[in-house]
């Protein structure tokens, strides 16, 4: 998805902002970056890119938004507020048509000058026009804020929690083993007894089988439960 | 929501890094900023603070993480690294916990240091240590940003689309009777015939009845149908 969706910056002003720009692209896992002219990449663009310095060396400078659009088919263009002749749509909506797109088609998503936002003419030329919801009528998100959430949504969309990032859960069953063991072990030491069996093992069920346990945590629980409460009640 | 959650950001160190998280936070509905020192708010701060500068001025300093969480309930930490001995959940699950607490819940959002994170001390006293998903493993998202997507989610589920930011749509029976007429006078004019008619229509229920119209769109329709395909013939 990310491959045909090309970020348009239309004559942004600061260079930082550029930057930025290319740090949330990278990290939502775009590369396409059109810049319409007048636009500043300097050093203090390059810095703030930090890793993600090849997004800004193959940005592609157009002179209008009609030649930095002429090969896309939709184009979807960010703003704050409303226009009296458009029809805006929020975030999300937006979100819902790019995913509804045949997946041949190639989306431009359009962001305005920081302090002028986009000109008539070019939201004139967009296909959408969208908003990010906010809580307050001012200040607007800055220009790295409003590319960014917009990229995030769509990222999201597809993203899949990479393998090893997180332990995997223990199997039900040997959840199931250690909560029996976990009860089997307090009754040894009294604490569940034949008057609050019940109510006690409830409980027990009810924060060992609804945490998220890994089996390094299954071996510390055990151990606590085997070893630790004796400890404890010997020394 | 937003009134009892609390954004704790530990050692930040960039002057500007404060701005924008005030900006973020006004963005998005929130204003409870703590701050663990040492940190630096500076004239740079409120610059880019723009219209948030009472969130800045409203800031409360703490000497450590235990100070600023002691009256709150749930503390959730963002991280972007794994860490061995605690279980990462991912921003959508922390936000879905946020949903399922009490609505008396103080809840403390805890974002560490630009360049080292939360220290292992800060995570272990936070009950969730949730993850920003990105598509690379480096770089992260800056801290500013971090903050902005995770009370972009919360504000969000709240979020009702203010009246007045975008005209009411047509109603259903007005939509009906604007489309009847482009189609009699496409009739008229001989667009729509015997051999095309059901084809046409529907082509013409799908182009305009599909569509977002307001009254304003409606009038133009109507003229265009109505006059400016005469003149158009005409002239």
């Amino acid at each position: 998805m990310q491959d045909r969706i090309y970020v348009i910056l239309s004559q942004p002003q600061k260079p930082e902002n550029l930057g930025l720009v290319a740090r949330n692209m990278k990290n939502t896992g775009f590369k396409n970056l059109r810049i319409i002219k007048p636009a500043n990449i300097t050093k203090k663009s390059y810095i703030v890119a930090v890793h993600s310095k090849e997004i800004l060396e193959s940005a592609q400078f157009f002179d209008d938004l009609q030649s930095a659009i002429k090969d896309l088919d939709v184009i979807f263009a960010s703003t704050s507020k409303k226009r009296s002749n458009f029809t805006l749509i929020p975030l999300d909506e937006a979100i819902r048509i790019i995913c509804s797109l045949p997946p041949s088609t190639k989306i431009g998503l359009l962001f305005g000058n920081e302090r002028t936002g986009l000109t008539s003419e070019e939201v004139k030329h967009s296909n959408y026009l969208f908003y990010i919801p906010q809580a307050v009528k001012k200040p607007s998100y800055n220009l790295a804020s409003a590319v960014l959430l917009t990229l995030f949504h769509i990222f999201i969309l597809n993203f899949q929690i990479p393998e090893g990032m997180i332990d995997k859960p223990i199997s039900k069953s040997e959840q199931e083993k250690m909560i029996e063991l976990i009860i089997k072990k307090l009754e040894e030491k009294g604490v569940i007894h034949s008057t609050n069996k019940r109510h006690v093992e409830e409980m027990v069920y009810d924060i060992f089988g609804k945490a998220y346990l890994t089996e390094r945590n299954k071996r510390l629980l055990l151990s606590i439960f085997s070893k630790g409460i004796d400890s404890k009640t010997s020394g």
